[in-house]
């Protein structure tokens, strides 16, 4: 039986084929792909202002045009990251929630 | 309505909390929590030979005797691509899985 992290790293193996395998190389993110990824997936966590060509270059390590799945883990870990630094943040009060009024 | 990338990322951080709260700083992992968090979590996946205080050196980056939540998430990084890449050979047939008889 899975373990909570292991269906947790199961999931994040299904969203990235779930996107790469549309197009071209089933084992990496078309720069259309990338940015089909981040509108559903990430809406909201990242800033809609920043460009997916500009994010996609950002990722792309070996500059071979597309992002494979090690490229993919590494944006995944900077969101999660900035997630959990907020909401301890939060936590501990250094950091006031923005008001609704 | 969270996406399943973004259920994923909070299964990460619910995982790493249900294992930090338990003693010390709730937003850390002593020795203690790592080890049961590693046998509970990722039995079959980690060398069980490997003692997990060297894994503790090896991702206490900060060398503070603990794991923070940023360096949590660089094992599941680590372990999640090498599965990844097991999965992706198997896949291409450049790994012959290992037989039963």
């Amino acid at each position: 039986m899975c373990s909570n992290l292991q269906k947790a790293m199961i999931d994040l193996i299904e969203v990235f084929h779930s996107y790469s395998g549309k197009e071209g190389d089933k084992y990496k993110l078309s720069k259309e792909e990338l940015k089909t990824l981040l509108q559903n997936e990430l809406s909201g966590l990242m800033a809609e202002s920043k460009d997916p060509a500009v994010i996609m270059t950002d990722l792309d390590e070996n500059q071979d045009g597309e992002v494979d799945f090690q490229e993919f883990v590494v944006l995944v870990a900077a969101v999660v990251v900035a997630c959990h630094t907020f909401f301890e943040d939060l936590d501990k009060g250094n950091v006031t929630p923005c008001s609704r009024s």
